[in-house]
């Protein structure tokens, strides 16, 4: 039955998007290299519904550090500026795995060369590699900075009945991390895991519970801060290394660690600074055109 | 971390797709005219998984009925066939507000008219109603046959620790109907309902708990067979609005019910003759090009 005719007909946006993972971590790419799309957080939340939008974890516009105004000081250094959102549309940082997607996306079309490119993010600028020829659809590596160590925090994270001591980690937001002896104790993690002292992250912190599978390799399950549990998380694989690495006898040479997540297999490679870069594949699945309706 | 070059390149397959939905019930539709789609179980799984491919509840292939052999025997009342699977990959047969979607990419490509149109299911030929002009983006109609009751059923339904007597529906797939006075008291649907007697339904069975909210609009939620609690089922609103009408005066005339379900609204309009037809929002939000790693 019809609606009647005096109801106004519903007006309609249009973008051109890309939708990529990496490690199931999954993003809208929108194309807008001269800054021109005017996105609202109300866009960023239809686009992100999974069964009215396309559905993802996030957003990432790609624009031109000359045409937005946070990345216009980056200029010098980087072409182009990840505008990064979450879901509910609010604004983001960095993110290991979007940027990751984000470069498959400018590679693949042709806007941003293989080998290292500097993108600013509005973390600072972190560059990218991107391999050339027949590993084109491999893994995309970033560096994530250097992460910083409590060692003796004092710090326990409680899940699923159980308690464990936890390493701080800062990767430029908070991490706790917790090794464990068996991925399922902390149960569904359907809420942040409790943490110890209550004071210790007004603001909420990501946290890691970790197993160690052999030399180097680790698997581990996250409760991402303001999320919940994901199937993958960049800095928090990396955070779970930097907590590892307490442990391990470091040689002072670039060492890599296999690094297990709900989603897939991410790499942490670091550098004989300390520094870290996180591998894994990144892969775009889609192409096209949404329509949103204002509202829905 | 590259991978070894020894790795082989990870063939991919590339598919044009549509993706839209009515009441949040989504799908992906593949415009297959010729049949020429070689399309595999595992492929739909692929393309509908959430956050690896497009994601949607279901998939769509629109085949000319001369070229599929399922629907040549229907070729003479119907142009089209809807070659329909669930998420998981199997076969479907007829789904309310999947065929509405596909009448929706259809008409909005030029493929058929506005109007009534015959469509083929592996339910057998149904009719779908396209408004023109102004209204295009507005309700598209389906016939739905007509429902089967069973009087006194003797059946009922648990959930949330209350019982419910039950009205037997045949859509075509079985329900049970439970009238309530609050959609809160089923609880949180996580697992079927209990339906007694045990051996009523050995196939399982779509319940629909119902509330009544002014003459001729019900508002429900429903626990569809196979699946879970969903957002919307097509079918489940003509069982409940078939249910309702042994209770209300009939005239004998057409009758149009308002439904909401937790996606949206439907409308089930009961015709003279006791046929239904659902009416309700049909919508293409995306349309591009998909690429799908084998195996992935």
């Amino acid at each position: 039955m019809p609606l009647g005719p005096s109801e106004p007909p519903i007006p309609k946006r249009e973008f051109s998007f890309a939708k990529g993972h990496g490690a199931h971590n999954d993003f809208i790419v929108l194309n807008d290299p001269g800054g021109w799309i005017r996105l609202t957080s109300a866009d960023v939340v239809r686009l992100c519904r999974r069964r009215t939008g396309i559905g993802a974890d996030g957003l990432l516009r790609a624009v031109r550090c000359t045409n937005h105004p946070e990345a216009t000081a980056m200029a010098d250094e980087a072409e182009w500026f990840m505008d990064y959102y979450n879901a509910d549309g609010s604004q983001g940082a960095m993110c290991g795995n979007g940027i990751r997607v984000l470069a498959r996306h400018l590679a693949d079309t042709g806007q941003i060369p293989t080998g290292a490119t500097a993108i600013a993010t509005r973390a600072g600028v972190r560059t990218v590699h991107i391999p050339a020829g027949p590993d084109q659809d491999r893994d995309i590596t970033v560096d994530m900075g250097h992460p910083r160590l409590s060692g003796d925090s004092g710090i326990t994270v409680s899940a699923g009945g159980h308690q464990w001591p936890a390493v701080h980690v800062d990767m430029g937001n908070p991490h706790a991390v917790a090794f464990v002896d068996d991925l399922t104790r902390p149960g569904a993690l359907l809420f942040p895991p409790a943490v110890t002292p209550l004071d210790a992250y007004p603001d909420g912190v990501t946290v890691e519970f970790v197993v160690t599978r052999t030399h180097r390799h680790l698997e581990l399950r996250v409760h991402e801060r303001g999320v919940g549990e994901t199937r993958a998380c960049g800095t928090g694989a990396c955070a779970a290394v930097a907590a590892a690495r307490q442990h391990d006898q470091n040689s002072g040479e670039e060492t890599t660690y296999t690094v297990d997540v709900p989603g897939g297999r991410l790499r942490v490679t670091v550098g004989d600074d300390g520094s870290m870069t996180l591998g894994g594949a990144a892969v775009i699945v889609a192409q096209g055109t949404v329509w949103l309706e204002s509202g829905r």
